[in-house]
């Protein structure tokens, strides 16, 4: 298990180099909820989504003690995250990217140094590609949720916003976090339970990609039998992770599944009313709330907005919702 | 003129209500553009861009004194900050708007409150009117930038960049600031001159409206004979202030002149690269800085994009420049 002290950790050793990403509202959003929303921006994190939080955690404590590379799989995120982290301390990265990752995320972490390795997310695994190069280059694999150093690390956006809450004088009655594997949404719910014992937090997922949800229901992990594209590229996981799950039942109410249709609309709304650009599944939250599926009228909800990087196409798709 | 120290005066009376907009920066666009380049984003501020500093810096202290009601005059963003300042303070808000404007800064005034009078911004007289409604009604008129408590609340977005840049440990060597009648470039540019007295201060402009640049060089203010719509609308006004462009002389190099679809370029990096939406002419300064009006390399820049209420079919149109 993390502890709430491993992420006060981390938010020491991040200080310097993460964006606290501001908490912002809309008018108009919370006039249309009924209740008053509050969004930490993750798509201003530095590489554009909040993954840069959990990989500097872990790459800054590896520097320390070798030289090797660094070696990583992602759907486009972590990617990014891990390219920049390796960089800040000259550690060459390798990462192994779905071949039909939006192409912001393979420019970028070419971009950032990283040298991309592609396959094919539904025949190949991405698992067995890491474990044969870190063997065979004696690089460390920086996994990106299963691992307590990671969801420590992004369990400082959590950290950040409950910080931010309290300054605006407000106590979340719920808490909305796009979940993959779950280390966002693990980490963040030690910290965030640690400042508001009486939250409710849940998790949202893409429709067929609604693993947490139903694992968090059947009280083990369950798989995904989907095969299918899924515009929520970047919360697109088989299952929950072995280290994220028993923190997920620990602190979770369950899951909130969206549809793509909801999805677009969310993030046609950050653009028009937040300004800020949002990707597919980094809108999971706030769909869940145009979906009506948590009651929001009366309550402060808190919606993490947990990565920015979508092509120009889906942005495109997504305004003809406005 | 307005003095630093009305500037400091206008941070305390907003500092609970204002939102301190991050400054935030790109790996991609430094690359690009051989320099760092920081972005201040009062797009992300509340009403959707800095107007709301000068508006509220202004009611606030008229509502000291009087409960009639306000009467302004804007292209858009002025209205949207005059109509949330005004009901801050449970004062009733008459906006006299162009009938071109952008759906979303018409609808957002509304929302707010403001009670909507539209004109035809080529024939009608927007100051006439404005002028009008205050004696009939009784309303006191805030207008939207020749006005030294507006100037001066314009002027903490400066000073909170002045701030933020400190504490990143730089110092610009430039600066960029869209300009429409000079509230904004004129407050920034005393602040930043007060922490940055070598910072070299730019007007950026549409082409067609370019009067700022003209009137520098021409040492009197001139006006522009354009008759045509622009994409720019929140920067198109027909000559720079009475009491901004004393300011404007005192402090910056010039201006620089940009065109459309070098504004739709930038809004679509700031959408790929920064993941905020940017409205055309709160996009200006970047889009110079792209068409290499001023040299960047190994400098330090400061953009301000002052705003981000843009309608679907222009954020769609710019994303075509991907």
């Amino acid at each position: 298990m993390v502890t709430y002290s491993q992420i006060t950790d981390a938010h020491q050793r991040l200080t310097e180099v993460v964006i606290n990403t501001p908490v912002i509202e809309s008018v108009s959003i919370n006039k249309q909820l009924g209740g008053r929303v509050l969004f930490k921006v993750e798509a201003l994190q530095r590489t554009g989504s909040f993954k840069f939080r959990g990989a500097y955690n872990k790459i800054s404590q590896l520097a320390q003690n070798s030289d090797s590379g660094i070696v990583a799989y992602s759907s486009g995120n972590h990617a990014q995250g891990v390219a920049l982290a390796a960089s800040l301390f000259n550690l060459p990265a390798t990462i192994i990217m779905p071949a039909d990752s939006p192409r912001i995320k393979i420019n970028n972490t070419k971009a950032l140094g990283g040298e991309v390795i592609l396959y094919d997310r539904y025949t190949q695994s991405r698992e067995e590609i890491g474990q044969t190069l870190a063997q065979e280059g004696n690089l460390a694999l920086v996994k990106p949720y299963d691992d307590l150093d990671i969801i420590a690390g992004q369990g400082t956006a959590g950290l950040e916003a409950s910080h931010q809450l309290d300054k605006l004088g407000l106590k979340p009655d719920q808490v909305i976090v796009p979940c993959g594997g779950g280390g966002l949404i693990a980490g963040t719910s030690i910290a965030m339970h640690k400042h508001f014992p009486k939250a409710k937090i849940w998790a949202a997922e893409p429709e067929h990609y609604d693993d947490a949800k139903r694992s968090l229901a059947a009280g083990v992990r369950v798989s995904n039998n989907a095969n299918q594209p899924s515009l929520c590229d970047s919360i697109v996981t088989p299952t929950p992770g072995e280290l994220t799950f028993p923190i997920m039942q620990a602190h979770l109410e369950g899951g909130l599944v969206v549809s793509e249709e909801q999805v677009l609309q969310a993030m046609a709304s950050c653009m028009q009313e937040l300004k800020v650009v949002i990707e597919p599944g980094g809108c999971a939250g706030l769909a869940a709330l145009f979906a009506g599926l948590l009651p929001t009228q009366n309550k402060t909800t808190l919606v993490i907005l947990s990565g920015g990087n979508a092509d120009p196409d889906i942005l495109a798709r997504s305004l003809k919702h406005k």
